[in-house]
């Protein structure tokens, strides 16, 4: 069965129909699919943030190297990803699909089970949506959430003296899109670091945030250049995942190159004062924190691998492979 | 010059310097373009609103027959029309646009200002967005408003003996439409009724509220269907366009099908208790407004078309040329 045996209103009424039956929480929401908008009632005295994301067949994703769940799921997560860098709690998603009329019904199942999939493992509910009829297939996300009011993490923040962090390890999502460009299939989805991203919005001491899907020295770039700085990294000390050379080796990619400039691992990459600076501007503040004690209040380990230093000309990224 | 010379990161800066320029309203705009996710802070006590729409060239609208600009401008207005519809007043949009790298720049900069003509004038700023490379040009768009807490307008609230009305005239949009086809131009483009959304979602007679998109009959259908009710029309007094008839004439369409199924005015279709209903849901409420006062206070001519009645086995819209 193709989408247009479906037709626009039987389209809608299979997406509406599987939301009711997700179990993602919809606490705060007021009213979901089926009417003009969706009203969403967020927690009292947050501030709302909104991210939009778009996957397109061809640009982003190829039917033939991962399933149609998988795509789902990876285009929700990149969406929930952009709440976890702001340091907000996902609240719900909308969903704009255009798609050719050719397209399998179990193909767009299979996408619909993907994305509710990753909407319940973070709640976020699906709220509402759009479908088009298009030569080529499309999902563009929106993605609301709320943050303690004030307490957004941003991009312009960093300062100089903050120490660099980054959550879990990078180049793991690179090394799959190689070897699916060698002929295998893309299977791993990444996880958005939200519990991560709420507790760093709640610290006085953080700096700058923002989550590594275009790889970390470009995304580091990001930050450096809203922020007016440069900073110092050891590349020896970014996180790669387990037995990662060998498995670079094997397709023949760089594994130094994966990890510092592949994209999509979806890791947050942020800063903290150093223990004077936190000191002025928060005075009852943490001490300097530990790597061990950081990564317990955040839910996943955090390797420190640099500083932030005054602006420099040249290059704003300074990275060697020593300690600094 | 093409997008492709850009680069992304140049197309997004050209974006960020567009909305910086702007002068639409950005009261509640916490961070715009440039961080990972935009914030928001709503009005204290409101409900938060969130639609999505999106324009699909060869689908929803074609480069040869309307210019970039007016594109644009339909584009943000098919969204605003989905926050009227709901009583909210608009905060700002996210835009996911997907093109071809040989898309013309020159081409781009008319949606964008057709996109913040329309933002400016309705208070909605551009608050953040994505580009995609794409076969084919659509421009993806979300938009955000609140509304009185627990006062959002919705399809599921008409009952039995509620007066039916419609805002301004149906049928220019569709005229304009044919016209188009018939080798002209679309220039119009519709008024989003956001005034009169917002008017509509304070009094306590108001029951339930659409924007004509896909018609009268189709839009007064989904109301009837999700509130569980029939109607009786009288389709002489659905209001049209000055010399809609003769224009009709002209480009050899029926005056009527325009008017009653043709989509894309964009006017509101909403109901409300009659005296008896008003008074017990609202014992403060206003007495049977006359159409005069009701166009007054919305702020636009509202034209009475028909009643709620009791569901009847069959056809849910009972229409005629006679009044009721």
């Amino acid at each position: 069965m193709k989408l247009r045996d479906l037709g626009e209103f039987g389209l809608i009424a299979r997406i509406e129909r599987a939301a009711k039956r997700s179990r993602a929480s919809t606490r705060g929401l007021v009213v979901g699919i089926g009417d003009d908008a969706a009203v969403l009632r967020p927690p009292a005295g947050e501030d709302w943030v909104v991210t939009t994301d778009a996957l397109i067949e061809g640009t982003h994703f190829r039917w033939t190297n991962q399933s149609a769940r998988c795509i789902g799921r990876r285009a929700l997560v990149a969406n929930l990803s952009d709440l976890a860098a702001m340091g907000a709690r996902p609240l719900g998603f909308v969903f704009a699909l255009a798609a050719p009329p050719s397209l399998e019904v179990r193909t767009f199942d299979g996408l619909l089970a993907g994305l509710l999939r990753e909407a319940e493992a973070h709640g976020c509910p699906l709220i509402g949506g759009n479908v088009s009829r298009a030569r080529q297939t499309s999902i563009t996300i929106t993605a609301q959430g709320s943050v303690l009011r004030g307490r957004a993490l941003l991009r312009d923040t960093a300062r100089v003296g903050d120490r660099i962090f980054v959550t879990g390890t990078l180049g793991g999502a690179a090394l799959e899109l190689a070897r699916a460009a060698a002929g295998g299939r893309v299977r791993g989805v990444p996880i958005p670091r939200l519990r991560a991203g709420r507790a760093l919005a709640r610290r006085p001491d953080v700096g700058a945030c923002i989550d590594i899907s275009d790889g970390l020295l470009a995304d580091l770039d990001h930050v450096l250049d809203r922020s007016g700085c440069s900073a110092k990294l050891d590349l020896a000390s970014v996180p790669r995942p387990p037995r990662f050379k060998a498995a670079c080796r094997r397709v023949g990619a760089d594994p130094d190159w994966l990890a510092t400039r592949g994209g999509e691992d979806y890791e947050l990459l942020f800063t903290l004062r150093s223990r004077g600076a936190a000191r002025r501007c928060a005075a009852s503040g943490p001490a300097k924190p530990t790597v061990a004690v950081l990564s317990r209040r955040l839910g996943v380990a955090v390797t420190e691998i640099g500083k932030v230093v005054r602006r420099a000309p040249g290059r704003r990224i300074r990275a060697g492979w020593r300690h600094f």
